[in-house]
């Protein structure tokens, strides 16, 4: 083969990373770090120290610290003193640049200070960025702004509208707000506005609007697939404000079924522990689209199984790749590098076995790594 | 060992394909082979040149390559071009008898124009067929026949009855009729009259009669259960057309817990994604026996790992081998091939731990590929 | 390394099995001994034979042969007959001895003639016994004693309080009695009152009281968790009894949720098929603990990938040693040696890859071996 071997290749291949958030932009302590390694406890942990002894904490002291000058597997406090030393920035921009990624669609929706927006995330990675527009968000902004519940539906059109012309894609999290197992089915103009009025009586004075009304998440869903960008569901694992079984993708089967939905890509993100289910939609609907991101990164060592899962139904026209990174850039990376080296691992091993031809690996390779992201979002 | 390695052994040995349809018997276009290696969208694909770049896609052109004369890994276009030149049937031909199988237990319930019926494909592929009733077809045949919906009980156990002389086992697709969520107790006879009467009533002139109405179809399969032949139920991986949450084997515990079942033995096919499920009811309940088929051949070169979930809790009494394979011949070979390739390494590895004696897993491997299959369904 | 290889450093870490039943201390014919390598099937198997053909039995007649003086992969044959010549005794004390095992924690819930109790396993095992206390049993004790249900809260508390004194943690068999998808909120006192009138009331004479109440079953589990000892539940995998589908672990979400649980460490036991979903709740949750026991006996060979599932999400300092042993002292030895096996192989291939460091290994092993039971349990 021309270029090397099958590693060195995956090694190189350019990644777009389709679903990421901001890396952190400013110093914080030790525990904000540790913090940081969990997902599913939404509140500091106890004993931070011990997410050192995870797999993504083995993981970041393995193959991050390479990235930061120390040697491989550096201890916790020569890995946090190295980093402290460098600062915040500099860590984000070394991580973000060794990821190997071209272009990052970032869901804004999670912007916060001390957060690295698209302009910060293209500046200090080298990279293009690309927005992607958390539906739950704009309905939050809308309700505290409308005067009349009535104008609720058409108002939320028109802003997502406009909001698409800036974007490459729309999120959910209905998984985290009301999960899969209800009637996602579109609801009429009168049950918006009651729905739409009823949100608004309950905002209290001062009280952050979190929608988690199904009819007003559907509505959102339904306008979003209506403009036919594509359209990301988080599926699966995320913190323990979800119900981890009720974010079941087969539990999406009736929405999926619907002729309305059929011309809008579906993204199903994650998916942890339910690649399999995943991927079998994927294999039954045309318009559906996976990946791992984000248990990559927690599942360290083992996250070459993980990816193996993912190719099995799943047509490799329809597999991405994602961190799902948030805060500390090493997430940005170490997505990436588990990525290639889950890939070298499981397809090489095919390719050993004579499973599958290289020719064919490398192209599912560049299909997967950027390819199916580069069509499916129509990025330049 | 006597006979050479055990990859050699395993080669060799004679199948028993306990579940699969009628091979193609007629030449057809590039996108009738296309979409039929897609199993969960069931309608024309938009893409049909997709599926070459799946699991599936290049399995099919490094494995059945070689039957046609080709190289491995051909091309999509030398493929189609050389399986074009040689026409259906010789092809159908090559593949059935490539892939070892000494009987073929053939679901009539699929039976089309276009596609073999238990004769042709004894006559093509050189070995035995028996026939595998399926209940739903006689129930949809029986309703448009009777002309009083008060003899439909009786009538389609009649029927079953006559039906039995000639088969070796029934089968049920209560999965994409219904799901196993329901009432399945055996249903008294004044509600199967109720039931067909509502059924007869909806017949409309020229309509299908499709059996979607959970009683008859409990109905069905306590009058299977009842002659005591192996029942085989269709569990998980299908088309779209079934909620996949919903064919979970486990919802058939308060089935397999009633008293009147434990005599016949219930074949629990496919089970992707719950292998491990449908292994857990072969270790509890000493009728159920599994497989892994269809899913075998969709997930091509990680059929290793499918083949290795089933051999965890169910004991090996009770593991049998299937194709499920429905129109290009390709799939009754490639089920055989994949199957012995992940038995030589899974198995194999087993035995180079020494964790296995390769006595015992020879003894293992002529239960699953042929051996519990003949003592269960009783065959010559 | 200091003190040899990897696989030595495995083969000699001492375990805690934190949670297994007596060994049987009197000699019985073969068909208890192969009924006892079933787990599911509640009832006398018709052909026990076949438990030989089984990932356990197998397992068996590899690893625990030369426990006895046999060859490995002795026959079934030879097996029992080696295995009477010694007695049920001699082998109950040679396996428990072989296993390394220093500590068991033994559920005494499950006590009846024939089977050592926690002096007795002390003595034959040469290693301590610890106590964990059976939720459910003093209930069913309790119900049968008191003359006034009114006082069944005070003085269940009051007995659990007592019995604490002598152990080191409780057990519940929610999963057997009522499944996991029900209100497992705290009852009022009136609730309880009323339910154990009910459950007094129902009581035939000379009817075993046998506990299925959920709301007196929420009230022992609430009772329990007020004590702050470990809780332990049983999790997946059982007899038939339970409905597996229903001892899904995401359904104890909302109990994990509530407050006055969080300082109370919940033990997750078995979990097969639910290992990646305990994982979540070990990650999510600073209190919840997880192990793989009794499927590791019985998945055998494929005991490797059942612990490797369980290092996932769940942090290294939240996974135990179990073997749920029970009956014959084998499963007390098989479950150390497949442990052992699986932890070589499983963690010898992430140092051989220098995904792991070698010493960053050995502190993990003897965190899972010992170090989180004896922390958690306040084991001297």
């Amino acid at each position: 083969m021309a270029g090397g071997s099958f590693a060195d290749f995956v090694d190189h291949v350019s990644l777009i990373d389709h679903h990421v958030h901001g890396a952190l932009n400013a110093d914080g302590d030790e525990a904000r770090f540790q913090n940081s390694l969990n997902e599913g406890n939404n509140e500091p942990l106890t004993n931070p120290g011990d997410t050192y002894t995870t797999q993504i904490g083995l993981a970041i002291r393995r193959w991050c610290s390479g990235v930061l000058d120390l040697p491989r597997h550096a201890s916790p406090a020569e890995y946090w003193s190295r980093r402290s030393e460098l600062g915040e920035l500099e860590v984000s921009r070394r991580m973000t640049r060794a990821a190997g990624v071209s272009d990052w669609l970032i869901d804004t929706g999670l912007n916060a200070p001390g957060y690295l927006g698209p302009a910060g995330m293209a500046d200090v990675s080298g990279g293009r960025t690309h927005e992607i527009v958390r539906l739950e968000v704009v309905a939050e902004k809308l309700i505290t702004e409308i005067a009349n519940p009535a104008d609720y539906a058409e108002e939320f059109a028109q802003r997502l509208q406009n909001l698409a012309l800036g974007a490459v894609g729309f999120k959910t999290v209905l998984a985290y707000r009301a999960g899969f197992d209800r009637d996602l089915s579109r609801p009429n103009p009168a049950a918006v506005t009651e729905a739409a009025r009823r949100w608004k009586g309950n905002l209290g004075t001062g009280t952050n609007a979190k929608l988690t009304d199904v009819t007003l998440i559907a509505h959102g869903i339904h306008a979003a697939v209506s403009l036919k960008l594509p359209l990301q569901f988080h599926v699966g694992f995320g913190d323990r404000d979800l119900d981890l079984h009720k974010t079941n993708p087969l539990c999406l089967l009736d929405f999926l079924r619907s002729p309305d939905v059929r011309e809008t890509p579906i993204m199903l993100l994650h998916c942890y522990p339910f690649e399999r289910e995943a991927g079998y939609l994927a294999h039954a609907f045309e318009n559906v689209y996976i990946d791992v991101g984000l248990a990559v990164n927690f599942t360290g060592a083992r996250s070459r199984e993980l990816l193996a899962r993912s190719f099995e139904l799943a047509p490799f026209t329809k597999i991405l790749y994602s961190s799902d990174a948030y805060g500390p850039a090493e997430l940005h990376y170490l997505g990436a590098r588990l990525w290639r080296n889950a890939i070298t691992k499981v397809i090489g091993e095919w390719i050993d076995d004579d499973a599958w031809s290289e020719a064919d690996a490398r192209r599912i390779v560049e299909l997967v790594a950027h390819g199916n992201a580069r069509r499916v979002y129509a990025l330049p």
